[in-house]
């Protein structure tokens, strides 16, 4: 997902749910020079984002709050990016074993309060990039119509597989055509046949040598 | 289209806007023992599409009539597969020189009617299988919510491009997660090296030798 942020240096990123920071401290690493903020409703993982980005010396604004309810310093600012992995385990689940983990892993929050929060925090024009489960894409394209246009990578574990994961890329007021792009394909080989890294060339690129991948 | 149609010997399958007959032609030639119809609004194109059957000694009776108001008899049928190629082409663009190819191409009916009639027209649990822009696929899987379960089959001229057509298939009343599957890639070799064929193994399979093509 923050390969696929179009981020460029100067430019501002919101990332709704941000935990403990993970993706916001990835694309710091590739972009210099942003401004960074992340939202997390635990205030415990809020405190290992910032912790992680001054580990790190990255510029990251953690705010603590839900995103149905963003604090309100945060709803007066408009963003040139947001970004956001949202929880997507079965409200119905039984629950994970480490309470933390559960928070923020079960969908207690629907993803369309998650796209409505993010087109809210976007300038016009602004990019929202989202990686969601593959069987999610058309809830996501459902709360985006009439109010951004949408290009889909899919992500397929190997060749010839079908998208576990989507990256969902929306420009906010945008009137494009729908874009449907080539697949990233994760693990070379056409299945697991040794423990070990078989990462394909352009995984290897994005997750070791922190390059960009382009939508569409 | 017709080589994704999962229909067995026995079944009932119906075309909408079915031309001259290409689509359940191909059909009738892979799967032996099927009934086959078809609904075309020209006169002129469905007289074509019974002689077109008659010559290829395939049984595909055609209905005459607007895929928004069906003749009364084929209102009564439910039909095991429903298949559709809808016209596209902007409702705005300037005409066609052939009458009869604007009329079949521009996009004056609107999608959603296509997929309301095609599932009207399934028995439940029955499959509708329709190829369009791959730009329209958001229209569709919106048509489809809460009526459908949906799965996608990205077709892509050659290998990393984004996908041009979608093959959409859809069963009524599903309630399975949305797929989307690995792309159906026509051309082999990243970009065209010279005039003749160069279709991919598996499109020459399906466009030559009639294999099936299974989405999901």
């Amino acid at each position: 997902m923050a390969a696929a942020v179009p981020a460029r240096t100067g430019q501002s990123v919101l990332e709704l749910g941000c935990g403990v920071g993970v993706a916001s401290l990835c694309l710091g690493a590739r972009v210099a020079g942003l401004r960074l903020a992340g939202l997390e409703r635990q205030p415990g993982y809020a405190a290992l984002a910032r912790a992680n980005a001054a580990r790190n010396a990255v510029a990251l604004e953690v705010w603590e709050g839900c995103v149905t309810a963003p604090p309100e310093p945060l709803r007066a600012q408009a963003f040139d990016h947001v970004m956001a992995n949202p929880p997507w385990f079965d409200p119905a689940a039984p629950p994970a074993r480490d309470p933390g983990r559960d928070a923020a892993q079960r969908e207690d929050t629907p993803l369309a309060a998650w796209i409505d929060t993010g087109l809210r925090r976007l300038r016009p024009g602004g990019w929202l990039t989202m990686i969601l489960p593959a069987a999610r894409l058309p809830d996501a394209l459902a709360a985006l119509a009439g109010r951004a246009s949408a290009a889909v990578c899919p992500i397929a574990a190997r060749e010839g597989r079908a998208a576990g994961r989507v990256l969902v890329q929306a420009r906010k007021g945008g009137r494009s055509p729908f874009v449907l792009g080539a697949a990233l394909v994760m693990h070379a080989g056409s299945r697991h046949l040794r423990d070990g890294v078989d990462f394909t060339d352009i995984a290897t690129a994005i997750l070791h040598d922190a390059a960009p991948l382009s939508i569409s």
